[in-house]
């Protein structure tokens, strides 16, 4: 039987660290919340959350809130919720808080980012979810969960252990619906077959989800990138289902108007995570020569169009 | 002999026609403007014109601004800088401004409007010209001119007629640099060369010329959708030379930043101009078998991010 997991650290407390995190603690858990730029704002007057799920606030006294992980004490468990672009400081970013029995969970977006944590960490340690939700920090220690919410994760070495079920089942009970994958490859994919193309598309031509599928030409353009996504899992070995584009796309319509994360790291020129979500897909594309030309284009715009 | 041309209209007022024709008749040409969303501003306080030509105000007195076409004299030419998205006016806008020898120049952008003129009034009427220039509308009346300012005209039917030749040096003798072509063709293509990206790029991509050029990835992209152009163009006998890539993006640089009227047209989600500079040009190249995969994403592309 794995160990219990009490102690819960959140390194990265932006709009998905904040949400998940600040949920756990309101259901009694002992949330520890490395904050950098919202410090001030968060250890002052805690979280202030907007859900669909029910809004809710988050005193500093049901919590802890730290500058840096040195400061922090070691967990059992650890969420990564940084972005991407700021994956070279790991190791000072996680390192602290790591002890033995330690577990690493990313809820980052794209690709690598497992890898990363295994080459630091050890892969024994790692674990990888995916968000499916639309969440936006709205202002200092302000955050609004806007639409859906479920978790996948599992294990970066596969299989259902008793410490993603046990991980699983702590989401469950704080109000985050969550599942077990046997292979966390098919939730990355299927998470990328969103990604690419309302994040890259979107910060790309600037348009929000529900512009980028407003017409029949753009519905085309997401379905056929889409498709080389798939195309892409597949040649891998991942095999995902050709209706998953069309079922991508009713539940973004279903969403309303939404700017993903990054959309708005377009609009204030901050660095988009072009790495994670468009190049390494392309990378696999082109190394398993799968013809993704409209991928291609995307990342080249993409690279054009940053700050 | 042609006859003499002193009665001018200008059809279509915004940056480009308000400069031009303002010029014309500061140097003492008789010109008559058709004035629609500033017919205002324009009848009450004449032109405001900043110019790195020179900065000049021309006073109502000056001009003849007028609200409709029924209301204008026929003339002996008719200049058209109306925005390409608006040629199904062309009937009502001309067709009351024409008498036996009225000739009609086009300094639209794109392709097709020669031909539209022509079937409508007659080859023999219709000239084409290039702007090669910066303009921009920056108030009612008002018009900043940035930089350059070539004109390069020529017949819908090709040689070097009398008749061009006086438009020619009706410009060269009103401050307007004007080159006439014996082959209209190659003047539309080498401005496509440029349009194409720095419009049609610069308003998907929601970036102004400098940043289009700003890193390598970028004048790549710039160059492959020039040589795109440069092919298409290639495939229907106008032979431009490559050099031209290097020298329109070293003009481009030598500018400094500028948003195009597309760019613009789209940040104020007004109709842009896909049609004529981008639809057009693709639509040869599909019927050549010229591939030309960077414009058809593009086209694509301003699709999804029209109004």
């Amino acid at each position: 039987m794995s160990p219990r997991i009490e102690k819960i650290a959140v390194v990265g407390s932006g709009a998905v660290g904040g949400y998940y995190g600040a949920r756990l603690a309101q259901h009694g858990l002992d949330v520890h919340f490395l904050v950098r730029s919202d410090f001030d704002a968060v250890s002052q007057n805690g979280w202030k959350i907007q859900s669909l799920d029910g809004d809710f606030n988050l005193s500093p006294g049901q919590m802890h809130v730290y500058r840096t992980a040195d400061e922090m004490p070691a967990v059992d468990l650890v969420i990564v919720a940084l972005k991407t672009t700021s994956n070279d400081q790991f190791p000072a970013l996680i390192g602290p808080l790591l002890a033995e029995k330690t577990a690493i969970l990313t809820l980052q977006n794209g690709l690598g980012n497992e890898e990363q944590l295994a080459a630091l960490f050890g892969p024994g340690r790692v674990l990888g979810g995916l968000a499916f939700t639309c969440i936006n920090r709205i202002g200092p220690g302000q955050i609004h969960h806007m639409d859906h919410g479920l978790i996948r994760l599992g294990e970066f070495n596969g299989g259902r252990s008793p410490r993603a079920l046990e991980i699983a089942d702590l989401f469950n009970r704080s109000q985050i619906h969550c599942q077990v994958l046997e292979d966390l490859r098919y939730g990355r994919w299927e998470k990328l077959v969103w990604n690419v193309p309302f994040n890259g598309l979107g910060a790309a031509l600037d348009l929000s989800t529900d512009r980028l599928i407003a017409n029949d030409a753009g519905t085309a353009l997401v379905s056929e990138l889409m498709a080389e996504i798939l195309a892409t899992a597949k040649s891998i070995g991942v095999e995902l289902p050709l209706e998953l584009i069309a079922l991508k796309i009713e539940q973004t319509r279903s969403m309303g108007p939404y700017k993903t994360s990054m959309q708005i790291d377009r609009q204030y020129r901050r660095a988009m995570e072009i790495e994670a979500i468009i190049a390494k897909p392309l990378a696999i594309a082109r190394k398993q020569a799968v013809t993704t030309p409209l991928l291609e284009f995307l990342y080249r715009s993409l690279i054009v169009a940053d700050k």
